[in-house]
């Protein structure tokens, strides 16, 4: 038993997979051909309808929990298993693609719609979710729905949040109609998300199949380097204490630190200088570190060679330095078994794979603190992501879908 | 003739100074002891109307020309005689301080109003003259008045010159009643401008007078270099286009370039990341270049030397650089003669003095296309300016005061 179906002749169906996440791309399609349909939105809401009825006509049971997370369900033989589920989101970016998020979903849906196409039963359950507000666009944080799904905030913080308008994520949640009466959190079997990769990786080794090995661990923080603001013409070079000459040589450290292992990143994105006036040497700058690395130990190296380097270059420079933390994830390696199931179906189907670290947040890491969970990546065009230029091609779709029903049937055995 | 009175007896009345620059300081005073009196608004106005009528009181002689400049005339002996003119501005900055501009047209008030007490007549007429918005805060080009007078500029192009509300220069002129009758332009023998340091190097260095050796000449320019805006997270280092750390590596070879000699400066003040967001690698950055030399040669070594940095640098990370000028100030030697006149009345004066290149521009750069000009500098208080907490000893501003008096009256002639 649980022996894999012939791969040859057991797949999705790649065009009606594509017709969906199109039909999906209208709601809320942008004139550039990206898609905005931020979350608890009527476009939100639009999307959501329109998966509640594919999910009743493929004869799946709906429930929405008080969080406004969704659970399609196709029953299993087993009647005390724990569902095996697959999702995503389906909130974009203000100005986001037609896949990120909504191909996870779509493909766990696709998977549903397969199994049927072929009659097949499961002993465990098969579950279909779609996370309330991963993009944090809106409300604040980004990946909600799966945080409080996992216990890492409560309901009452997550609903308690304000968007700019000072609208409550809660009232914006019950006006769609989606604060629904399931409570939080039930058993999961194993979560697996599928989801074009977001980076430039796959695309440039020409590999289809990203077996991701775990979510990189992040520490931001924020750098604030005081000098002495003056006149940029009285003042000879001799007698500066310029805050962005300290800051760019720290910038530069931080950069450095990062290339010291290819699973790690620095980033400097945000810059404010002050005054930022053409003629005057600037008084204070203050930038973003965003550190990320596979694990606990790469991570405190990264900061504190950050430390280290910009301590010693505001001393060598007379200016003040303050660093402040402003976010921390632990790294979250996935699930073994979740890991070797990707990877099988992948060989299985005869699909070019390399294992990838997820550098970017996901619903799947959450997930995996309360079940084993695993990611599949395909490329996307360029890498870019959050971007309405944002491009996937569509065999590369259903190869990752292919390898998400063949790793969800090895997990959720074949009745 | 024209021998120098003796400089121990002959002075000008250093508390009547403080106390017209303190009355002055009222007039748009703000609550942390600075002035916001900027150009051609009602505070502005009331300026000009103190100064206006502090000059009928000394029997001065006041027209206002078409540009609103103020010039109020002691007459001399020789009626074909130019004027030996001195004088700076009364608008401040937003946050501006007591000292800078209304120092200078204080100063040449006091020479006239000590020329009275001691009954000294001069060959030549002495003019103090106050020129409309030096700051440029509120209407572009900086240093208006004074360029008009000067022919830089028309006066039609200055009066279509609208401030953020869409008001022009000419009508804000008109409706503060100080868009004179006199025509623009007029003989001047010489024009000296007395002026707060506005940087650190006279405090530093213990000395109270700064004999103006000239102004810098400028180029400023805009700076984008553009790379590949990416996701930090799944976006390895190798794999980036990272727009800001280029542009760090261009910033640091302008600074670079502005030490190699004393009177260079190279300044960037203006930063401006996209998208700025800290977890996004920035796909482009603007920043400025601000380029000052007192020859024409050096400034194109800066210029050519920060060239050659940012294609190369942008060459070796696959970035696309663009540069693009935004101003062109020549260097502006100032006259021998005028020079000397400051440089030996302080040193009959017993004050201490030191050769300074001016950084910054003042009203006397454009004069010194007209006439022989020539600036003395008094030192402030941390080189702060441009803020309200600007700051000058009155021993310092009254010995400015007295090498302003006895330079005038060297190149005036005592009848």
């Amino acid at each position: 038993m649980n022996q894999p179906l012939d791969p040859k002749t057991f797949t999705i169906n790649a065009d009606r997979l594509w017709s969906s996440l199109m039909d999906m791309a209208r709601i809320g399609a942008t004139p550039k051909g990206g898609v905005r349909r931020i979350a608890l939105t009527p476009e939100d809401k639009a999307g959501r309808d329109q998966f509640v009825a594919w999910c009743r006509a493929a004869g799946l049971a709906v429930k929405v929990d008080r969080m406004g997370n969704i659970f399609a369900r196709r029953a299993g033989t087993d009647p005390d298993a724990a569902p095996v589920m697959s999702g995503s989101h389906l909130d974009t970016q203000p100005s986001g693609g037609r896949f990120d998020g909504c191909y996870g979903v779509m493909a766990a849906l696709e998977v549903c719609r397969s199994l049927d196409d072929y009659g097949i039963r499961t002993r465990a359950p098969i579950e279909v979710a779609v996370w309330t507000n991963e993009e944090g666009t809106r409300f604040t944080p980004v990946m909600e729905g799966s945080g409080v799904f996992a216990g890492k905030f409560t309901l009452e913080h997550a609903r308690a949040q304000k968007d700019v308008d000072g609208i409550s994520m809660g009232d914006a949640l019950d006006s769609i109609g989606y604060a629904g009466d399931a409570p939080i959190g039930h058993p999961v079997a194993a979560y697996f998300e599928a989801h074009i990769e977001q980076g430039p990786v796959l695309e440039a080794a020409g590999i289809v199949i990203g077996e991701v090995t775990g979510g990189l661990g992040q520490r931001w923080f924020n750098l604030t380097v005081t000098g002495m603001e003056a006149h940029a013409g009285p003042t000879p070079m001799r007698l500066r204490r310029d805050a962005l000459q300290g800051a760019t040589s720290i910038m530069q450290a931080i950069d450095a630190l990062g290339r010291t292992s290819p699973d790690t990143r620095a980033t400097v994105g945000y810059v404010k200088v002050e005054p930022n006036s053409r003629n005057v040497i600037p008084g204070r700058v203050t930038f973003s570190a965003d550190l990320r690395a596979a694990t606990l130990a790469e991570l405190a190296t990264l900061e504190a060679g950050m430390r280290e380097a910009a301590t010693r270059i505001c001393r060598e420079r007379a200016l003040e330095i303050d660093i402040e933390q402003t976010v921390e994830f632990p790294p979250t390696p996935f699930a073994p078994e979740c890991r070797a199931a990707v990877r099988d179906a992948a060989t299985r189907l005869g699909y070019a794979q390399m294992p990838l670290v997820s550098g970017a947040g996901h619903d799947a890491i959450y997930l995996a603190s309360v079940c084993p969970a695993g990611m599949i990546f395909v490329p996307c065009k360029d890498g870019i992501s959050h971007n309405e230029i944002e491009d996937a091609r569509a065999e590369h779709l259903a190869a990752g879908a292919n390898v998400l029903l063949h790793a969800m049937l090895e997990r959720a055995g074949v009745a």
